[in-house]
């Protein structure tokens, strides 16, 4: 990189853990992205949209709203076991708007190609992002594309930015949990980042790990067709579900509690993560949500979801309480109960 | 940059100029950008949204019309006179939303950063956006952060995506050119690219050029307020002016004539395009318009254009007329004609 200006003599107001410049945690969904968000992007562009820090903003525009998202993908290896950068940067927008009860409905796409990289592989990626939103039934309809000379890029970056809109007497937002709501989770955890990293390291179990890259507005469709009382829909991405149920539970100042025995995690991604010593609550997961929700809708919600294909593993896993707000504990096989944290930097570097 | 998969036996099956691999001109605006959009990412994502090409693509939703557009920013050096990668990361997005004569309202920000960006210079670029963003009156309300390891990345990279509002009445595209309109600029052109090309290149009259970059959505308000009788507007940045009249040329089915005496280029910027053997007409700019309007509103729209400081130097350079459709071509001062075509690659890669 080239600093044109002298940064010397420019003192930097802020507290970012003294950092003086940016390491990789500063992009792994930990604290240390939160505190890039809360110390420096919120302060410069102050807004009470910004704010809100849901997957996608909510704009009140010609009088109805509209959710507004966007995400850029810098995923090493570019193809992995169930996907590629190509799909993962259409689910991975489609699924930021469906998280606040929109519809998906129009995607951009922005492209920083690294010169040298095959014009093949720039073909396969663009037909997986075409293949992924005609499945999620969402048109890309404007594009951009840089080059950037060999050694400035990794082959290819990819920012979606979408649009969708929200039904009317949906209110779906991460400040919303309250003492009493359950924990649901769609699926396995895991899944994704296990099956980036058995690339990566070579892992010999790789063939048997893949990512579970999808589109879940369809899901969520299905669920709001059962109730509109859904108070937060969320996709644990980076970080996984330990710094998501972190964030719910310090926007909405409530406690979250887990039970460690019912969180669904496939044999060979516990092996994994048990080899690299990972905790599968802080790996990446591309086509799981979790749903926070009023006990009393929880089994009709339950039952609704696991009749659709990205809902079928659909269980509670914990609850929503009034005591420790803005702290997530899971209780322990063994009887315990652990403090679940957010990682500092990043387990697990460039996963989407 | 790392492929999992092997593309050696893969074919592609597209006419790419027989590229195998991505070269920097495909990045460049030119014939080489348009090749990579008519041949790869239009097959793929075929709908006639995407297929308008505007700078930005026009939603019907809600029961009125949305802009929607999206571009990164691999501008270096990342500060330049008269700005940086963080106020044309604004200004870019606005425009493109201007040029459909919408009213610019809601940006994304995603940032890919390389390990290492010192947070001072973050906080400049940062701090600049958001200068850049109140001067247009828009608001930033969604990002992502991705930080790439030392080596994959060159500083930082901004993507912003915009959402406009498009007046009841206004129609402004790229296929409405028509003979008989007249081709008016807002000011001098060349002036971003040569301000980059001064500090690339240490030339000596380097204090002397200066950037546009500017927001054009203020201007483009005052022009709609007089007339809404305006067929095209772009901004003429990547490739310059020579590009976007092609462009124009080719999607109205009309031919182009500039007179070149007309056309407005600073004195040091013309030297220093002489110097480099650069023609103004391929050079970027980052803060004007073209403008083809009806010839019978053109001297209204001038006036107008002339009391906004965006559109002081606003002047006619040429027409549109029925002969050589898809053609633009250059009366020269000694009173031949010469067709200025695009350029097949960059003449300044990353110039924005």
């Amino acid at each position: 990189m080239t600093d044109a200006l002298n940064f010397e003599g420019w003192s930097c107001p802020l507290p970012l853990r003294d950092y003086p410049n940016i390491v990789m945690g500063h992009g792994g969904g930990g604290k240390l992205s939160a505190e890039l968000v809360e110390h420096l992007f919120l302060p410069a562009f102050k807004n009470p949209t910004l704010q809100a820090l849901g997957d996608s903003s909510v704009l009140e525009v010609l009088g109805g709203r509209l959710a507004f998202s966007t995400d850029s993908f810098v995923v090493q290896p570019l193809f992995f076991p169930g996907g590629s950068i190509g799909d993962l940067a259409i689910n991975g927008t489609v699924n930021d708007l469906a998280m606040s009860g929109a519809t998906p409905l129009y995607l951009s796409a922005g492209f920083i190609i690294e010169e040298g990289l095959s014009v093949a592989a720039l073909h396969k990626i663009v037909e997986d992002m075409a293949i992924a939103a005609r499945k999620a039934g969402v048109m890309l309809v404007t594009g951009d594309t840089k080059v950037v000379e060999k050694g400035h890029g990794d082959g290819i970056y990819i920012n979606t930015s979408g649009i969708g809109l929200i039904p009317n007497g949906v209110n779906i937002a991460p400040n919303r949990a309250k003492p009493g709501d359950v924990v649901i989770v769609s699926g396995t955890i895991g899944d994704h980042g296990m099956a980036i990293m058995s690339v990566r390291e070579g892992l010999e179990f790789e063939t048997t790990l893949s990512s579970d890259s999808a589109a879940l507005n369809g899901l969520v469709e299905v669920m709001l067709e059962l109730t509109t009382d859904i108070h937060v829909l969320r996709d644990p991405t980076r970080g996984g579900v330990a710094a998501t149920l972190n964030e719910i539970a310090k926007t909405s100042q409530v406690g979250i509690s887990l039970d460690e025995r019912k969180i669904p995690v496939k044999p060979e991604v516990a092996s994994a993560c048990e080899l690299l010593g990972m905790d599968p609550l802080h790996v990446a997961n591309e086509g799981k949500l979790i749903a926070i929700v009023p006990q009393h809708s929880a089994d009709k919600l339950l039952e609704g979801m696991r009749k659709h294909p990205h809902g079928a593993g659909a269980v509670i896993i914990g609850e929503v309480v009034a005591q420790h707000p803005g702290v997530l504990v899971a209780k322990t096989g063994i009887g315990g109960t652990r403090v679940v944290d957010m990682q500092l930097g990043e387990q697990l570097p460039r996963i989407c």
